[in-house]
């Protein structure tokens, strides 16, 4: 049976905390898309399609084509930066585009001026904003709702959505402060310290029903005070850490190992980049954060503890290296030490030359049009369904999340044509046999 | 509902046509296990586990201890080959296993010894074969069905089974030969030299009820005739081409990228190996076979047709090269040239060090416990749940392969759990999150 | 002693038989460089230094410092093409060059248009040439004659030199009308169809005195005819195939495992690449011709015969592979298997992204500068001072051809020391110790 | 004019501080080497040859047939260790060698017991010795001695050696206490702390008159007191540093890429090992003296200070990472970025699958052989001939080392043909070539 969706009408406006390389590559993108310069590769929304009934029907619509989803033409982006450039200047800065592109898109870029942002340098020590807001946690959050007001007005919005796109914050654990919701909101009266920036905005989105996506591994909206206020103000949210990359990779790879009952004895991950991403994460207490949200991937793909003959001496180790000839332009290098019949060692190798924000932007566009598409299904708190685009993804709590990149696909397709009325894929497919099993 | 299936007991007989690596290092695999100094790492059916039921369940049984499968206690083994050298002598020949470990199960494999091979050095030029059958193909077919009900009967076997472990033959396109058995059979008797040794045993073990699954390229049993028999005779019968090394690899990432709807420009994979299989690939006729088998993966997996402007460019390019330095362990190469946001170029680089006939074993092992487990549980014909082991499966007619080894996997396991009465796994999910859709 | 050199004055014509990317990538490069836009990066004369005198003179000039090398600003270029596409045309086709940078030297590309082309197509069978010289090998080396004369004296040349950046020719050993010049001055009057293409051009140049260097593994003037006709004319010729890429890396690692007196079991060699050459390497006749200039590589630098304990089983294998998706840039993957202490196996592997035309570029400019330095200082016939430039480099009759890069090196500054009048470097260094050798 | 140069006669006693994976598997390979049960592969002394006079005379000797040098049969070997495991059982645990050929040898190394070492925990923080000396470090110096003179005599040895094989030490700058062999041997007395354990072996060595060799990254013998005290007592010494994997392939590419005058933007250089010196170089302070050690040779082969074009902005990193599932099996990644023709840039990546000890282990052999070569010759002091085998040679005060392998190797080529009297090589080689220069 179909659920009812409202439809897509009128302007979606995207506000971003952090126009840096990733944001900017963005909103680059979708103004060039726009004028049919470039395609949006990458994007699961726009470029991919679902298949429908059985294969033989041959009905596989793209999902823009299948659930009603903001278009790009009504798209209209802001948001936050501790710099005050505009988002033509940034993007130059970021050096991941092409100059002569940007140059085509120059007015749309340049008409993107930053918000000044809520900042605490003791979470970002790498980074020295000089565009920022003034007063405690409490005023900083009350300013971060009058902003999001003012650009839905300015900008004739219909509804707004908010995509995390700044840094990794420096590595904290939940405490006292973040477990109810009645204890943040007197946290960010007395200024509590322990309240990061990014949890800042994502209250003031949640409070205001803005559905919120959290594209770093920062906790952010992954504490009780929040998924409290969500289920409140019924605001979809979903995070962490957009999957980009060699978390991508491995998630594709391992799934693959695990799937065929080989062994593991080791994985080591290195990166080299260079740009303010690496820059941030060159710093021990930001790494961690980061660390973190890499290394359960394995863990949970793989299951030790179930398979303890396979995986039982898994030896994983990440290193992310500051190297600054390479910019945006990530390169990951993998060595996989893995186990076969009777216990024979193999060795698999994987070499990415890869594009950070690249590989970034087309989540951001999908995160904000699901998040918008699963707030107009009536859809509110976790979205679990959106765990394909985060490294470490948000779960009810108690409930291990699932990293496998393909589980992952199912369950968002599956919850795609569960709203739509469409029968779930099981792959089971007997049918096409005709007395392929006795009758019993 | 759960299905009826018989009992696994007795012993199960498991003949191979080609005693060569592959045969060799699966029986002394089995030999080593049973003396427990090695265990069946890549095995699916010995290490695997299957979810059932909800997450939060925590049901994670081992497949073997899901469905009833043959015990390895229980195997027996036997097969063809052209050569005369018992399981030890091919096994120290083809090098993949430690001589340490050859010597503490010898004579456990010097008491095997190849039957006289039904052969044709026209399909594979490489090849010398000594240890041949007299007679025309029919005589043959005869001979190799005598073969088998011998082997049973000396052996005490309950059940028998047949896995192909040769060499792949030259490339050649189904003939009107081979169109209905009954075309088929009189070819048989008058040596029509477009049926290949391979066809032979298929026919001879279909013939008899004895499931057949294919580890080469080769057309074989997928052939109209065939299947027709195996229907009349109520035989599961898979195949083609066991999925090792770099095909094992390109159905795991080809899957991931398109997930996330990257485009691809090229995939260039190169493999040098040294091992008989290399000798005979490196014949034009022989390795044509094993390019088609490998060629189709991709499109089957990208739909060029359906995302012309992700794939419609893609150039891919296959090649085997014999190199004798590294015998079996083959070492694999893959360039991939992707595409992300707004059109920018990437690249993926893959270093398998796998090692050929260790990959391949286990698939043996589970191939004839589950064909001997198909028969069971009263299903006959194509086993499409089996392409999960397969670099190209065969299906119905008109129905196109899957390919995505995580599509395999699912149809395997809810083959599992629908034969067993368990829920089939959607990974939808929305029952974990109490209210997050609202009533309408 | 310093020996007599004639200083470089006035103009220096290069001409180059081919403008494929090759030879646009070096006239479009100098053209930039000229204007300050790029630097001569990979040209050793003038970018490299040379070390005069003991270590702790610290003398260390450039090389166009040190020998009188024609400026860059006296250069003026031109050529023959198969095609009639002016050198910007050709540079926009080849894809080498942002078309940002091409546009900013598009005059003076636009001005250098080819001249008609001597050819055969049965010695380059992917090539479909239109813009051809008429009448036999004979009248077409006495057309290429006048060419030389005119552009000589319309562009007010000093001096001529040429350099061959042409497609690489089928393979051909060299027969009786290549074994002296009368039977080669007979050969082109017959139109002996033994003679290709590449020997006219050469043929004409050094008949007029002319330097020449052989860009490609073609014969050419390696053939008892021309290098008499060089001695005659007293003309420098050096040559085979501008040393690049893969076989660039070879002849620096290979001295590097035989310094340490490590052994080699195997060097497996493959290449990608997309452009012209790779179209023209396709075909089996012509990759022939490039398979024996890269095969000797090893060979020649490992010496077998004297290390057969070493070397005696080396297994040595070299693929090209067209692959349209990387154009020019060429990527190589080479896997080396080595043997270390007591036969111990290890692997190197290196995967070199290339591009073919600017690693060929600064080469044909050193040697168009190298070959006219020659002829001003008297020398003449083959100049194997220059082998540091060609992946085959021709030789006296009956003399080893030295590969290691690094000897080839010495051998280049020892060359230049000694005709300048420097002391030659040894490293012996022992006069640095004092008393470190006891009076005897 | 030849040397005169003593006969090698008698038997060699080769004493090492450290018998772990190095030394175990140095000792290893000679016993079973003289038991012809394998190679001395990778030892330039044993299998490499030397080009005596013209190309054309064909004279390439052995090395060890054109140098009076120790032979196999006449090594006996001995040391010291912080664990009291004999040579046998040091072998097993460091899983360098097949347990197979360990057992074929085992007499010979079970025999070899480990003398107790001068050991300082604050020197390698990661270490827990037991096997230790008592007193201060004038008294180990002394007991040092004692066990060197009681070994020589306990083994009738004509000519004793020592080669440090032992462990990385933390960074310390050389300090008043180094600087003149009164301070340093009153600070023995003193105990001053900054005496690191491996200068008193040294130190014991050279008192003796025995030559001493560094194989670890440590200051040991390169500062005044110990070179003072090698002039005084005519012993010849040499450091730092084995030249193993990673470093040896950076001073094999790094001269070849710059003797094309190619840039250099970017080296990244990673490894992962799993045995005991990967463990000690966990700590950030032994890290520290490794990467000094790897560090310096970049600068010293490219001298950004007279290319700053092409290597000014030159960002070199190195990382070493503990990875147990590997042990002694090294595996090295490099990405080097590098700058070609016009700027346009271009990527090499080395993946290195080598094996510590068994590229260590020759190297030993040649060094021992060697510097009782040096004895014998007459020469003392600094063995700068002998850079070729160490990562960061040690020189004469003020002069700038050699890293290139390559003139390192003329160096040590050039040097035994200096000593023989035959005519040093500097491959001028126009004398192959009548009439190629024009007379003056």
């Amino acid at each position: 049976m179909k659920h009812q969706i409202k439809e897509a009408k009128g302007k979606l406006g995207v506000l971003m905390p952090g126009l840096g390389a990733v944001a900017t590559t963005f909103i680059a993108g979708v103004a060039s898309i726009r004028k049919g310069l470039s395609k949006p590769i990458g994007s699961v929304t726009q470029m991919g399609s679902i298949r429908l009934g059985k294969r033989t029907e041959n009905r596989n619509p793209k999902i823009k084509d299948f659930v009603s989803l903001a278009s790009l033409d009504d798209l209209v982006f802001g948001g936050w930066d501790v710099y005050e450039d505009n988002v033509y200047t940034a993007a130059v800065k970021a050096e991941v585009l092409d100059r002569f592109m940007l140059e085509a898109i120059r007015p749309e870029l340049e008409a993107i001026v930053p918000m000044k942002a809520a900042f605490d340098k003791n979470f970002v020590k790498n980074l020295d904003g000089t565009h920022i807001k003034e007063g405690n946690r409490y005023e900083q959050a009350q300013a971060v709702m009058e902003d999001i007001k003012n650009f839905k007005e300015k900008n004739g919005c219909d509804r707004v959505v908010m995509v995390w796109c700044g840094s990794t914050e420096i590595y904290h654990e939940p405490a006292e402060v973040h477990m109810s919701l009645a204890a943040f909101e007197k946290g960010l009266k007395d200024n509590d310290p322990r309240i990061a920036p990014s949890m800042i905005y994502a209250y003031a989105a949640i409070k205001l029903g803005v559905p919120y996506a959290n594209g770093a591994p920062n906790l952010t909206c992954d504490i009780p005070a929040l998924t409290e206020l969500a289920k409140q103000t019924k605001t979809p949210i979903g995070g962490k850490d957009f999957k980009t990359g060699q978390t991508l990779m491995k998630t594709i790879l391992a799934p693959g190992l695990h799937a065929r009952a080989l062994g593991m004895e080791g994985w080591f991950s290195t990166n080299i980049l260079g740009n303010r991403d690496g820059w941030v994460l060159d710093d021990p207490d930001n790494f961690k954060t980061k660390e973190v949200s890499k290394l359960g991937v394995l863990e949970d793909i793989l299951h030790p503890d179930e398979n303890p003959e396979l995986y039982g001496d898994l030896y994983h180790k990440i290193r992310i290296n500051y190297y600054p000839p390479r910019k945006d332009n990530k390169e990951s290098w993998d060595n996989i030490d893995i186990l076969g019949w009777m216990g024979y060692k193999m060795q698999i190798k994987v070499n990415f030359l890869c594009r950070d924000s690249i590989l970034a932007a087309p989540i951001v566009l999908d995160l904000a049009l699901f998040i918008d598409f699963a707030k107009r299904a009536g859809m509110s708190g976790i979205q679990e369904w959106l765990s394909f685009y985060f490294k470490s993804p948000q779960t009810a709590p108690g409930l291990r999340p699932e990293h496998d990149i393909f589980k992952q696909l199912i369950k968002l397709e599956n919850t795609l044509r569960y709203l739509m009325g469409e029968d779930l894929i099981t792959h089971l497919g007997l049918d096409y046999y005709e007395g392929i099993l006795e009758a019993q």
